[in-house]
C-alpha cells in the first residue's frame, strides 16, 4: 500500500465495497475533497444471493459498509442506476445505517418503493425521481443520467463531473440497436463526453470473455414469434421478470399464436405492474387468472413462469413437481427457457428440467434455440463504448477477478493509458496526480441469515458448512464435587454413521479412564481420534463438564 | 408395474442399476433365462463424485446392489468397456459382495489392476485381459469387444448375442475419424450387426442435446500446436488425464515449441505409465521432473497438470494458491484449460480461475480457444448408429431423465420402432414378446462417507445438509431423583446467531419453570419456538435429560 501525500488538496477518490472481485452486490463509492474533509455519493446498492456449498443458510449477501457508516455525515446521495436486485437490492436493508436521499429514475424508484414499502421505511427514505436523461448536483458531483440499453426497463450510464474531471460510470449496459423497450443508447451523449475529455471510465465487465456482440431483444422477440408458433400443448415460458420487453414479446407471441397468456408467480405479476405503473406495456394484452388458464384448451395457453433458475419456490419447480395448486403440465406440452443458467445454478435447473422430462414435457433452452440475449456488452461492444468515452483510465467493475483482469488487458489493447482492477475495498484516487491505490478499507460481506443481518466474519454460515462435512458430536460429563462422573456421558451425534459413534463412544469411555489434567480436552481429543481412526473424518467435537 | 406371466419360458431381460438417471456410476445388467433360473452379467461398474450441496462430506457415490447380491450365485462376470471411472471405479468398492470374474480389454485391465492393488484385492480378483476385437462366452452370453472411439485409450462397443437376440451396447463413444491413438470405429462391424439384425441398442445419451458431430481429436492437436506455440512465458496445460491421446497433443505442442513438458499430479503420471506399460505413448517425450522444470527458462517448460475441475488437492489449484512445492506460475503465464467444465463444477473452476487471475496469469478456455472436443456422440452420429446399427428397440443409457426422454424422441424420429427409457432398477424385458418393464428391484446409492461405504438411505449426508441451512442446538437437562434441575441447562449451539442463542437460552428457562408431562419434548418445542421467532429458521433441536 502507498502512502499518500499529506497535503489538503483536493481529490477524487474510487471505492468499490461491492461487485469488484464478485457479479452480484454492485456498490461503488466515489469521493472528492482533501483527505479528510472528503463528501461521498455511493452508486448502486446491490445484493447477491447466497450459495448452498459456501453459504449454507443464507439467502443474500450484501456488502460490509462500516467504512461508509463511519463517513455517513459526508454521504451525499446514493444514486441508483437501474432496478436489478445486484444493484437496488440492498438498499432497503442498508438504508437505515446510511440514512441519505436515493436517486433514481422513475420505474427504478416504482421498484425500489415497493421493498421499503415491505421493510416499513416507505415515509422515513427521500426516494427522488430523476427524469430520464436528467441531471442532479450532489455537493461538487453534478451527474447526468445518459440512457442505455440493458435487460431492464431505464437502464442508464451516468457522467459523474467533478472539479477534478469527469468519471463515466456505465452500470449494466449493452449496445442493442432495438430493445424493445425505452430508448436507444445515447451515443452522442457519449460520444460528446469523450470529446469533451472523460478521466475515468468505470466498466462493466461481465462478458469481457464473450466475442462479438451480445446481440438484440427484436431477435429474440422475431425467435420467439416462431417458436411458439411452431408447439401445440400447453407451453410455459420461463423468463427474468425484469426484463420487461422480453415479457412483452413473449405476450405477443402468444397472441400471435392465439394463446392467452397466465402469469405464474409473484414477481412475474409485480414487475408487470411496476412497468405499466410507470408507463410501459401500454399494448400487453389482458391476461387470464392461472384458474382461468387452466381450463382453456391446451393449444390456447401460455403460462409465463417464475423460477428460470432452478428456486424451489418458484412457480416453474412447483408445476414441474406437481405441486402447483392450479397449473400442470404434461406429455406433449413444452417449457421455454428464455433466460441463461446463472453459473452456480446448473444443478438446480437440470433438476428441474428433469422433473419435466419425467412428465414428458419438452424443454427448450437457448442451448438448442435461439430464445435468450445477453444484457451485458461482449468484446465488440466495450471496443465501442471505449471509441466513444476515451477515457484516460479503465476501471473494470461488474466482474470476478478474472473478468477485471481479462478487461483490464482488453483495455490496454484498446489504447486506453492506464488500467487499473481496484477490488473491494481498495481507494483508488483518480485525481491529481497518476491514478494509484491508496487506501485498503475494511470490506467483506453481510449475510442476511434467516431474518439477520450479521457479518461473514463472524462465521455461523462457515461453522454449518463444517458440519455439513463430517458432522457433529457434543458430551456432557456430569461429575460431582470431587470430579467423579455421577452419570454416564450424554452424546449428541448428528450426520455420523453408527459404527462410527460405537467406536466413539468406547473410546470415550477408556479415555474416561484415565487421569487428565483437562479432562474436557482429553475426552475431546480421544473421540476426534477414534472417529479419524475409523472414518477418516473428524467431526466437529464440543465436550460439555457439569459440575452438580 | 406390470405382470409378468408366469411361464417357464426363457426371457432375455435388460436392469440398469446405475447410470440410467443421472450422467456417472454406470452399471448395466443383462439376465438370461426363465424367470427362477436367469443368469446374469454386469456391463461396467463406476462411480460418480459426491456434490458438496446434495451430499456433503461424500466423496463417491456408486450404485446399490442389493439386487445383485442376492443373485451372485448366478452372475457370470463383470465386462467392461473403457476405462473412464464412471465405468470402473467402482469394481474395487463392491467386487467384495459379488466375487465374479472381470473381463476388460488391456489398457483398462491396467487401470483396474491398479486400483485392485490399492484395496489390496489383487490376488483374489480374476482380472481377465480380452484383446482388441475379441470375443469371450458367458454362459449363453457371447460378447464381441468391437472398438470405438471416445475420450481414453480402449473404448470398446459391445456385441452380446443371445439366444434371444442381440443387444448392441455402445459404453460410451463417438466417431472420431482421426482420434490419434488407437483404431477408428469398426462400423463395418456395426453394420454387419444391423444386417444381421439387432434387437436393441443400449446407448449413451450424454450429448443427445447437442447437435452436430462431436469433432475430433486430429483437430484439437493442431489447435494446441498453433496456440501454444504463439505462447511466451510459462505454459502450463490441464486436461484429463485418462485422454491419453489429448496428452500426447500437449506434449507434441510442448515440443514444437521447445518447451520440456513436466507431469505434475499424480493422476498425470499415472496415466502416462499405464499407457505406456501397454504399448501407448511410444513418441511421447522424455518428461522432466518438477524440479528441474522449475529452473528451466520461462520460454522453454510447459506444465501438464491434473486439476481441470477445480479439484482442491489437485496440482493446478495449489499452483493457482500458491501452495505448490515446486511449480509457480506469475504474471505473463498462462494455463490452457483443454477440458470440459464438468456440470456442478462451474463455481469452483471460476474460483481457480479468479485465482490464476489474482497472479496475472492469463487463461485460455475452451470458451474462447479451440482446446476441447466431446467424448461424446452429437445427434448427427448418433443418427449414424441408429443408421448402421438398425434396431428394433432403442435404450437411452448414460444420461439424466431430460437426456434419456430426449434421446428416446430422437430415436423414435429416426424411425426406431420402440424406444423405451428404463431408469435405475427398473427390469425392462426385452425379448421375447414386446419389451416391457416387469419388475422394479432396489435401486440406489452407496456413499462413500469417509472411509466407510454406506447406503445413502440411512441419511447420514442428508442430515449433515440440514445442520448446514439452521445450524444444531443440543441441551442436556441434569435431574436429580425428584426430577427437578441439579444444574443449568448445558447448551451446543453450533452454527446460530448469538443473539438467536441467547433469545433460545431465555426461551428455555422459561420453559423449564412450566409443568410438562414430556420434558424433553416441551424443551424442545420451545427452543426451535425461540429460534424461529427471532431468527426465522429452526435448528435442528436435541434435548436429552440425564438423571442422577
Amino acid at each position: 500500500m502507498q502512502q499518500r501525500p499529506a497535503t489538503g488538496q483536493s481529490e477524487l477518490v474510487f471505492l468499490p465495497l461491492g461487485g469488484a472481485g464478485e457479479i452480484g452486490m454492485n456498490l461503488n463509492c466515489y469521493g472528492y475533497g482533501p483527505p479528510d474533509e472528503r463528501v461521498w455519493i455511493v452508486v448502486d446498492c446491490g445484493v447477491l444471493f447466497g450459495r448452498e456449498t459456501s453459504t449454507p443458510g443464507v439467502d443474500l449477501m450484501m456488502p460490509d459498509i462500516r467504512f461508509l457508516e463511519n463517513v455517513r455525515q459526508d454521504l451525499l446521495g446514493i444514486v441508483l442506476t437501474h432496478g436489478h436486485e445486484d444493484h437496488i437490492g440492498a438498499v432497503a436493508h442498508l438504508w437505515p445505517k446510511l440514512r441519505c436521499p436515493v436517486y433514481a429514475t422513475p420505474f427504478t424508484v416504482e421498484l425500489v418503493r415497493h421493498k421499503l414499502e415491505e421493510a416499513g421505511l416507505q415515509d422515513r427514505v427521500k426516494l427522488k425521481p430523476v427524469p430520464l436523461g436528467g441531471k442532479i448536483t450532489l455537493g461538487p458531483f453534478s451527474i447526468e443520467y445518459i440512457s442505455i440499453t440493458h435487460s431492464i426497463p431505464e437502464p442508464n450510464c451516468l457522467a459523474i463531473r467533478t472539479p477534478a474531471g469527469t468519471v463515466v460510470h456505465t452500470g449494466d449496459w449493452k449496445l442493442d440497436p432495438d430493445p424493445l423497450l425505452g430508448a436507444i443508447t445515447n451515443d452522442s451523449a457519449l460520444r460528446q463526453l469523450g470529446d469533451e475529455g472523460v478521466l475515468a471510465l468505470v466498466c462493466d465487465s461481465t462478458n469481457v470473455l464473450v466475442s462479438g456482440e451480445s446481440g438484440s431483444e427484436a431477435e429474440v422477440r422475431r425467435s420467439l414469434i416462431r417458436l411458439i408458433a411452431s408447439l401445440k400443448g400447453r407451453v410455459a415460458v420461463t423468463a427474468f421478470a425484469s426484463n420487461v420487453a422480453r415479457l412483452e414479446s413473449i405476450a405477443e407471441a402468444a397472441r400471435l399464436a392465439n394463446r392467452e397468456v397466465a402469469l405464474v408467480g409473484r414477481a412475474m405479476r409485480h414487475m408487470v405492474d411496476a412497468a405499466r405503473e410507470v408507463g410501459y406495456l401500454r399494448d400487453f394484452p389482458k391476461t387470464v387468472d392461472e384458474e382461468i388458464a387452466a381450463r382453456l384448451p391446451s393449444d390456447n395457453v401460455l403460462f409465463l413462469c417464475t423460477g428460470s433458475q432452478g428456486e424451489r419456490r418458484a412457480a416453474l419447480w412447483r408445476i414441474a413437481s406437481g405441486d402447483h395448486p392450479r397449473v400442470s403440465l404434461d406429455d406433449g406440452d413444452s417449457v421455454i427457457f428464455s433466460s441463461r443458467i446463472i453459473p452456480g445454478n446448473e444443478l438446480a435447473i437440470f433438476e428441474l428440467q428433469n422433473r419435466l422430462a419425467a412428465k414428458g414435457v419438452s424443454v427448450l433452452t437457448e442451448r438448442d434455440h435461439f430464445v435468450h440475449v445477453s444484457g451485458h456488452p461482449a468484446r465488440d461492444e466495450l471496443a465501442a463504448m471505449y471509441a466513444w468515452v476515451k477515457p484516460r483510465i479503465s476501471i473494470p467493475v461488474h466482474g470476478e477477478l478474472r473478468h477485471l483482469q481479462e478487461h483490464a488487458r482488453f483495455a490496454r489493447e484498446l489504447q486506453v493509458p492506464r488500467a487499473i482492477v481496484a477490488t473491494n475495498g481498495q481507494m483508488l484516487r483518480l485525481a491529481p496526480g497518476d491514478p494509484e491505490i491508496i487506501d485498503e478499507t475494511p470490506s467483506g460481506r453481510l449475510h442476511v441469515d434467516g431474518r439477520m443481518l450479521v457479518v461473514e466474519e463472524a462465521g455461523f454460515a462457515r461453522s454449518r458448512r463444517a458440519l455439513s462435512f463430517a458432522g457433529f458430536v457434543g458430551i456432557t460429563l456430569v461429575l460431582d464435587r470431587r470430579r467423579r462422573l455421577a452419570a454416564d456421558p450424554v452424546f449428541y451425534m448428528e450426520g455420523i454413521p453408527d459404527v462410527v459413534g460405537e467406536s466413539l463412544r468406547s473410546a470415550v469411555a477408556r479415555a474416561l479412564r484415565d487421569k487428565a489434567d483437562d479432562l474436557e480436552e482429553h475426552v475431546r481429543i480421544a473421540a476426534r481420534r477414534a472417529a479419524a481412526d475409523v472414518w477418516g473424518k473428524k467431526p466437529v467435537v464440543r465436550v460439555q463438564l457439569v459440575e452438580i
